[in-house]
């Protein structure tokens, strides 16, 4: 007998099956015994009728079951329009326990309004038992596929750069040091030079899903110390407008193919609209930006202030791509060139080839056409001060390199977005911050 | 005018194209230049006509150009039969260089033939350049690819767990240590104890791709210190057997369908067969093992050496599968439940409820039924004396947990079986061991 899943069961009635879960509830009545399980696709109700002496055992067993217990029920489907709960209900034949749960659960997992989000986080696999939770990672798990897929009709290659790395790379500031037997070793922050590496060995189109590390002591909503990127790097292009093309229309298949599947239950669940954004995404220069947000909204920052997007200014920024453009996605262009990596090209007259994208008011991409030729990607590195940390890297681009550009999104952010969920802390499967590496 | 790829260029001819790529040659004649041009999927051929006035910048050009370097062609695509490379060549109108390379290149990437491994490898981006490497690469996604693609077939939700851990998990022995603010972390060697919490969590069927650390100072052609693991868990199992099965048709699944893509190709350019396995996949004990290597080829080994797989005994499995079973494929079951970690589960009489699985003489995966039961998991830990080390990992088993298993595989070792490479630091995109970190 094999095994039936809550969701296949509609097909099975009047056989014998067998059915495995959690204990997700118990009402012991007079006469009858209500048992729902549950497993990671459904709900079923099991009936066991108290005056049959062959239950006898089963009311037994049932009676001193603690709730969240798994068992496995061998028994007959029944269709019973008269269930509340899909009209179906198991007639049982025998039960077994297959674990026992500890009486008292550290919280009510069906009802997670007003319980402390570190308590959640400590008991993180009583947490995501939550019915939502559950399916905010199949949804996640669904977007990066389909974003997955895209790349891979369009000719991409997956590849697994290392994490361990001998330099402190990009910056130097925001890196874990580990000990590397007798030396010391670095956590990769990001598989950008890699990622650059592979179009010098001429792979021209590549893309990684992978943790990134950031030692930032940084306590927002948006930020973690391990985070989920999805890197996406490649060759031959022209500018950076067809790094922000690719981007666009990637997530728009993505998103297109998440909306056939869970349209409604998104709006059910987590009521938030799924919208399908049109192609060509907006496109506002950062001066323009802001130009704007005061025109608009009176929103006034120091000069000063305006050579990147506030967070305020970014949260506004939903706000004028709606009205402006009815579009929840904005890409902002032509940021200072100095506020930015050093492997971001410049054009001959110092313009940024970069930009970042901005998605319901929140940053969730910075990408860029990269500088590929040797003698400016040295000065570039120069003037940051980091030719000494980023020697390695500097020789991919010594023999022969080809124009290319990139981008990275946060898949624990895209999933923040998508489903109107508060923060990363409960969009990583388990959150990692500067206070929290446990469990 | 869009930009054409090599294995696209046959639907073009008569077009004016652009193309761009790496100079992969120049022949220089009297009367005419031949460049060879090579992108991610192929070469191509671009003719100039030295008498040609309007071509003398152009050859100017191509006279100083180091090979390596990137250019962009614009020109007309035309049918030529008596042109060796694909019948095809490109008049161009103008060449741009968009990259020079370096006039010499540390090592001549078209024939690796005594090229000394450490200095491929201090030059990766060089060493990949090479066709043999770059298609190796293509053929490792695709293999992931499909494996995921069966596992999303059957209902699997793909996660991403933290590398970064508060504990030193699993045996203490072999993780590296991080600084992590005012405290110390460490890197995660594989993502069991959270595959597991998914399990306790109620996700059920659940992979993950991603990095494994190990702190190991061994040197051989399969270890790495990291590496890519392809992981699966699912509940609801009555046996390991359960696990074996999923994982062999997962298995069969992925190698069928690179059978398709890449039969001639595997044979042309690695001279190996793809063999696609027939299901099911045979199983020995490991004591039917060592029996049938001394009475089939002589094999003696000491007794209490017979607790484990030697690699000599591994290499002879290749021998012994293929002339028993006529298959490259061999579970090994019934090691001795003390040489195993602590959360295989063992059965009643102690007898250990996981396997490993050998494909041509190398083990590519260990898997098992997991102890799911708190008082029999803990117990275990005890014995191993990890009570202390794993006291967050033995909490996920007290609020229920439903029977579940799973195996690893090891992404680059697969490869390397796969291509009949001679070790996992040619098949991985950057090779990390205990001497190597760069670049």
């Amino acid at each position: 007998m094999k095994k039936i899943y809550a969701e296949e069961l509609k097909n099975h009635y009047g056989e014998k099956i067998e059915f495995s879960g959690f204990v997700d509830n118990i009402r012991d009545l007079q006469w009858v015994q209500f048992v729902i399980l549950r497993d990671s696709t459904g709900k079923v109700q099991v009936t066991i009728e108290k005056s049959e002496e062959k239950n006898k055992e089963m009311v037994e067993l049932i009676s001193n079951l603690a709730l969240d217990s798994t068992v496995k029920v061998y028994g007959t489907l029944m269709e019973s329009p008269k269930v509340k709960l899909n009209g179906m209900e198991i007639i049982p034949d025998t039960i077994e326990v297959t674990s026992t749960s500890a009486l008292e659960l550290p919280f009510n997992y069906k009802d997670l309004e007003g319980v402390n989000l570190d308590t959640r986080l400590d008991y993180r696999f009583i947490d995501l038992r939550n019915d939502k939770n559950q399916l905010m990672f199949k949804i996640q798990s669904d977007l990066v596929k389909y974003m997955r897929e895209y790349l891979y009709n369009n000719d991409f290659t997956e590849i697994h750069t290392p994490k361990l790395i001998g330099a402190a790379s990009e910056s130097g500031s925001e890196v874990f040091e580990i000990k590397y037997f007798d030396r010391a070793a670095y956590l990769a922050q990001s598989p950008q030079f890699y990622k650059q590496m592979a179009m010098a060995s001429g792979m021209s189109k590549i893309f990684e899903v992978a943790p990134c590390f950031r030692a930032e002591n940084s306590n927002t909503n948006r930020h973690a110390t391990e985070y989920t990127s999805f890197d996406v790097e490649f060759s031959y292009i022209d500018s950076y407008e067809d790094v922000m093309n690719l981007e666009a229309e990637m997530l728009e298949y993505g998103l297109s193919k998440l909306k056939e599947k869970y349209n409604d239950t998104i709006k059910e669940v987590f009521n938030e609209e799924l919208v399908v954004p049109k192609l060509p995404f907006p496109t506002m220069t950062l001066s323009e930006v802001y130009k704007e947000l005061e025109e608009r909204y009176n929103y006034k920052i120091a000069e000063e202030e305006k050579n990147d997007l506030t967070t305020e200014a970014e949260k506004l920024c939903y706000k004028l791509a709606k009205e402006k453009y009815n579009h929840e996605f904005l890409f902002v262009t032509d940021y200072p060139a100095e506020k930015r990596a050093f492997y971001h090209m410049r054009d001959n007259e110092g313009k940024l080839q970069g930009y970042d994208l901005i998605w319901k008011g929140v940053e969730i991409t910075t990408g860029a056409q990269r500088e590929h030729r040797y003698n400016e990607i040295v000065k570039n590195a120069k003037e940051k001060g980091l030719e000494k940390d980023v020697e390695f890297y500097l020789e991919f681009f010594k023999y022969g390199c080809p124009p290319h550009g990139g981008f990275a999104i946060g898949v624990d952010r895209l999933t923040m977005l998508l489903l109107n969920i508060p923060s990363v802390k409960e969009t990583q499967f388990l959150f990692r911050g500067p206070n929290r590496i446990n469990p």
